[in-house]
C-alpha cells in the first residue's frame, strides 16, 4: 500500500490563534507555525494558551523542520514551549527570525536552537518534503506562504495574507508564482479564513498613510499614535509623515521599542536622520514638533498609552489638546478596556481620533474577493480551510463551492483530526491528542478545567471557610465552628448573617456529635449541605463552602 | 434670592445605562427615568447595577412624580429598588406602563404604586413643574421626550431617540412640536449622546423589513429569527413577513413571550389571524411553513437560542439547513458569547445570516446629522449632553459648539453633580451622593469594592487555606498545618508543591513557637508572608492565602 500524506492541525481550527499544522509523510514530519492563543473571558488567571504537543513529542525523531509563515504571536508564540521537549531546525524569513531570536534569548534557548533564515523564492529540503517560500502581504513584514512539495503532490499553505497591490515595502504578494504552481497542478490548498465573512477587498496599507497625512498637516498639538507593535509598515508610515512635517518621533512601550529596534537592525525601517529622539528629550520641543508612538492600542492595563492616560507613565503625561490617534481596530472582547482609556483621554482634554473618523486601520487578512482570486489562481484539487472558528471554515467552504469546487473535495477538519491525502483522494482518518494547554505564571498544564471551574465559582460568589476542631476519639467539638469569608459580603455590615451561618453550622455539628461519628468526610458533607441550602434561600447566592475539621 | 432649578443625574453620565435625572425646584422634585446598568467584566458575580438612591430617599417628601421616557431596562429597571424606600406616582405611556406593571407584579409592588398612563401630547402638572409628553422614535414602541416647564424656563429632555420618517407605527418623532417649543424659547436641552460618534443618519426600522422579505422569499427551510424582545416593531415585521409567505410563527424565550403578550394586549402588535401557533404544534408543519422567534441575540447562556443551538431546548432542536437570522448587533463585550452560539449553529449545519449579510439591524439612537437637526430645531440657551461615557459627552459638546453654541453654555456633568440653572445662567454647584450600587442575588449593596477585589483575586489564582491548631497557653502547634487549595493547581499532579507549602508554613510556625507568642494575628502574618514569597518565586502566581489558627 502506498504511503499517504497526513495533515494534522494541532491548533487554528475552530479557534482563532495557536496555529500549528503538521505535514507527515512516512518517516518525515514538518511543522508549519507554532502559535499561541489568548485565554477566553472565562479562563480566569490564564496567561496564554498553547497547543498540546503530545503528538510532536512522541514523533520528535521524525521532525525535519519547523517552518514559520510570519512573526505574529499566534504563529510563533509557542515556540519556546515546544523547544523544551523537541529540538528541530527552524526556518523563517529575516524579520520572522529576528522576532523568534528575541523569544529564544528570553527563554535562554538560543544556543541550542538552529535558526535558519530564508528568503522568498528559496526552497528548503526537509526529508521527503521540499518547502518553497512565497512572498505574501500581511500586517507584518516578510510574511510568506509555503508551497510544500510532497510525494503525492504539492500543497499550498497560505499562512495569513492579503492582496496589497500598493504595500509599503516588499511588493505585492507573488500572485505570479501562485498562478504558475496552479497551472502545474496543486493537490491541496490550505488557506487563511479569518476575513472570509467580509465581502469585497481589504484596503491597502497605504491608505492609512493618507489618513495620517491629513491628521498631521497643520496640526499644532502634540500627536500620540498607538498601533500594533508588530505592524512595522504602519510604524514606518507614522515616522515618514512625522518627518515630512518636521516632527521628532519618540517611542514608548517595551514591545514597540523591541519592534523598532529589530526592524531597524534588519533594514525594514527607514528612519530619516535625526527623526528619532529619546522620550526624555521630547519635553523641551514645541508641541507641533512632537510625535510619540506607543503601545496600548487594545487598552491593555499596563501598556504605555494606558499609563499615559491615567498619569502613571514616568515620562509622558497627557495634556489638554493632545491629538491621540488610535491606528488599530478593537480585537473582540477589548472594546471596554479601550473605551476606558479613550474616556480618560477625553477627560484630560485630549482629542481622540479613531477608525470612526478616518481610514486609520486596515486588516491584514484577505476578504472574500481576494480569497476568490487565490482559489481561481491555484485551482487546487482539494481544499482545507484553515485559521478560523467553525463559522469561518463553513463560510470558506461555501465560497470554494461557489467557485466550482466539488464539495466532496473540501474537508473541514478540527484540531487533532488526521487528514489523509493521496494524489486523488482526501479523507479524515483517526485522531491524535490535541487541545488547549494553559499557561499560568511559570506553570504549564497544571491548571485545567477543574481548577478553572473552581476559580469561576470563587469569582461569582466568593467563599466561606468553616473551621472546627474535633476530638479524634468521640467526634466532640473542641472549638469552633469559626466562619471566615472572602469575596462573599461585607462582613462588618453582615454580622447578623455571619452569626446565622455559625448557628447553622453548629446545628449540623451537634447533629453529628450525637452519633459520635469521626467520619470527617460525612461531617463536612453535612455542614456544606446545610449551609448552602440556608444561603441560597436567604441570599440567592452560592459561595464555595469549605468545611475544615482539625482533629485534636 | 430667586430659586434656582437644579438638575442632578444619578446615573447615565460617564456610563452607559442606569439613567436617572432629578429636576428640583424649591420644594418640588421630579425624576426622569429610573434605569439599571449591567456589570462590567470585572464586577464578578454582580447581577445588576442600580443608582445610589440616598438623595431621593432623603428628599422623598419632595418627589411629585417619576416620569419614564420608554420601557428599556436602562430606563425603568431600577424602579422596584427605588420603590422599596420611596413612594411616588409613576407617569408613562401605555407600552412603558405595561412593562413597568410586569415588573411591579413580579416584585409585589403593584398594589401600593400609583401607575398613571399618559399619551404623547398630554401635559402633567407635578408641583411647580409641568411635563409634556412628546412622541419620539426609538427601538421600542411608545417612546417619548419630555418638555419640562419650570419657573426658570423650559427644559427638553429627549430620552433615547432617533428620527425615523418611515417607522413601523406611531409616526415620525414630533419634530413640529419640538420646533414650536424651540421658537418659543428653550432654556436647556438634555440630549441622548449614545450614537454621537457616528456620522450621518440612522437608517429607518423599515429597511430591516425589506431584508427579512428577501430572506423569507423562496426559502424552503425553517426560519429562526432572534432579536431584542423589547423591539416590538422588529417582531411585528418578522410576523408580517412570515404571514405574507404563509409561515406560522411560534415564540420561545420568557422575555419574548412577555413582550409579545404585553404588546398584543395593548394593541401594539398586529398579528394576522391564525399566524401564531404554539411551539409544540410547530413540529408537524412542513419546514417552509415554520418561523420561530427567539430570545438570545446576545448569546446569553440560558437564552432560548443558545439552548436550541446546544440541543438543550426542550421543544426545538436545530436542524441542518435551518436558516437562523440574527436581527441585532453585538453589544460590546458580547461578541464572544454570540460567536460561540453561531459556531455551534454552523456545526449543526444551520445557515446563519447576520448584519454582515444584509441590513438586519438598525440602531435606535440618533447619529450626528439627526442630533444636528434636534439642536437646530430646539435652539436651546444651554446644553447638557446625557446618556454617554466621557467620550460621547465630549464629542456631543463639540457638535453643539460646531452648531454655534457658546462653549460656556455647555455643561458636561457627572453623576451626583448639581447643575444650577436660572433663566440666564448655568453652573455646576456642589454634589449629592451618587454611585454604583451592586445587586447580587437578593443582596442590594452588601457587595462593594473590597468584596469585588477579593473575588478578582480568587478568580486570578485561587486560594490556599492553611489551618493549624495551637495551644492558647504557650502557642505550641497542636496539629497541622494542613494545606487546602481551591482554584490554584491540580492537587494530585502537584503533590510535591503541596508538601513544600506545608514545609514553608511549618518553618514559619516553628519560628513563632520558639517565642511562645500567642499573638495569632502576628503568626498568621508570618505564615502568609513566607508562603506568598515562596509561591511567587516558584510559580509566579499570587493566590489568596488564608491562614487559620484554631486555639485549643
Amino acid at each position: 500500500m502506498a504511503e499517504k500524506l497526513k495533515i494534522i492541525s494541532l491548533g487554528g481550527l475552530n479557534e482563532i490563534g495557536k496555529n500549528l499544522t503538521v505535514y507527515e509523510y512516512g518517516g518525515d514530519i514538518i511543522v508549519v507555525d507554532v502559535g499561541m492563543g489568548f485565554p477566553d473571558d472565562d479562563m480566569y488567571g490564564i496567561d496564554v494558551v498553547i497547543p498540546d504537543f503530545t503528538y510532536l513529542i512522541k514523533n520528535q525523531d521524525k521532525i525535519r523542520g519547523i517552518f514559520l509563515t510570519h512573526g505574529h504571536e499566534d504563529h510563533i508564540g509557542s515556540i519556546p514551549y515546544l523547544l523544551r521537549s523537541v529540538n528541530a531546525p527552524i526556518y523563517a524569513t529575516r524579520m520572522t527570525a529576528g522576532l523568534v531570536k528575541l523569544k529564544l534569548e528570553e527563554h535562554r534557548l538560543l544556543d541550542k536552537t538552529k535558526l535558519i533564515t530564508c528568503e522568498a523564492g528559496e526552497v528548503v529540503k526537509a526529508g521527503k518534503f521540499s518547502v518553497e517560500f512565497i512572498h505574501v502581504n500581511h500586517s507584518i513584514a516578510d510574511a510568506v506562504a509555503f508551497a510544500i512539495k510532497t510525494p503525492v503532490g504539492t500543497c499550498i499553505h497560505t499562512g495569513d495574507f492579503k492582496i496589497d497591490s500598493t504595500p509599503i515595502q516588499g511588493g505585492m504578494i507573488d500572485l505570479a508564482r501562485l498562478g504558475e504552481l496552479g497551472k502545474k497542478g496543486v493537490l491541496a490548498l490550505l488557506c487563511d479564513s479569518t476575513n472570509v465573512e467580509r465581502p469585497g477587498y481589504t484596503k491597502s496599507e497605504r491608505c492609512v498613510g493618507a489618513s495620517f497625512d491629513a491628521l498631521f498637516r497643520n496640526c499644532e498639538s502634540r500627536i500620540i499614535v498607538t498601533t500594533f507593535a508588530s505592524n512595522v509598515d504602519r510604524i514606518q508610515q507614522v515616522i515618514s509623515v512625522a518627518a515630512k512635517y518636521g516632527r521628532k518621533v519618540a517611542v514608548t512601550g517595551r514591545s514597540m521599542e523591541n519592534a523598532l529596534r529589530v526592524s531597524t537592525e534588519l533594514g525594514y525601517m527607514n528612519v530619516p536622520e535625526g527623526t528619532l529622539v529619546d522620550l526624555n528629550h521630547i519635553k523641551g520641543l514645541p508641541k507641533n514638533k512632537i510625535c510619540i508612538i506607543t503601545t496600548g492600542s487594545q487598552g491593555e492595563t499596563m501598556s504605555a498609552l494606558t499609563r499615559i492616560a491615567f498619569s502613571t507613565h514616568r515620562q509622558v503625561d497627557i495634556q489638554a489638546g493632545d491629538r491621540v490617534i488610535i491606528s488599530a481596530s478593537a480585537i473582540p472582547g477589548n472594546e471596554n478596556s479601550i473605551g476606558n482609556v479613550v474616556n480618560e483621554l477625553y477627560r484630560k482634554g485630549a482629542e481622540v481620533v479613531n477608525e470612526r473618523v478616518g481610514e486609520l486601520h486596515v486588516s491584514g487578512h484577505a476578504c472574500q474577493d481576494e480569497l476568490r482570486i487565490i482559489h481561481a489562481l491555484i485551482k487546487p484539487k482539494f481544499f482545507i480551510p484553515l485559521h478560523g472558528e467553525q463559522r469561518h471554515l463553513k463560510v470558506h467552504a461555501k465560497l470554494a463551492q461557489e467557485m466550482g469546487m466539488d464539495p466532496r473535495h473540501i474537508v473541514i477538519s478540527d484540531i487533532g483530526k488526521v487528514i489523509e491525502l493521496t494524489s486523488n483522494s482526501i479523507k479524515l482518518n483517526g485522531t491524535v491528542p490535541a487541545g488547549k494547554v494553559f499557561v499560568d505564571g511559570y506553570g504549564v498544564g497544571d491548571v485545567g478545567s477543574v481548577v478553572l471551574r473552581d476559580r469561576k465559582h470563587l469569582a461569582e460568589d466568593g467563599m466561606i471557610v468553616v473551621v472546627t476542631s474535633m476530638s479524634g476519639e468521640n467526634g466532640a467539638v473542641v472549638s469552633g465552628p469559626d466562619i471566615i469569608t472572602r469575596g462573599f459580603v461585607y462582613v462588618k455590615e453582615s454580622e447578623g448573617l455571619m452569626e446565622e451561618l455559625r448557628r447553622v453550622a453548629m446545628e449540623a455539628l451537634e447533629r453529628c456529635e450525637k452519633t459520635h461519628t469521626t467520619d470527617w468526610a460525612a461531617i463536612k458533607g453535612e455542614i456544606k449541605n446545610d449551609l448552602s441550602g440556608f444561603l441560597y434561600k436567604k441570599t440567592k447566592r452560592n459561595p464555595m463552602i469549605l468545611p475544615v475539621i482539625m482533629e485534636v
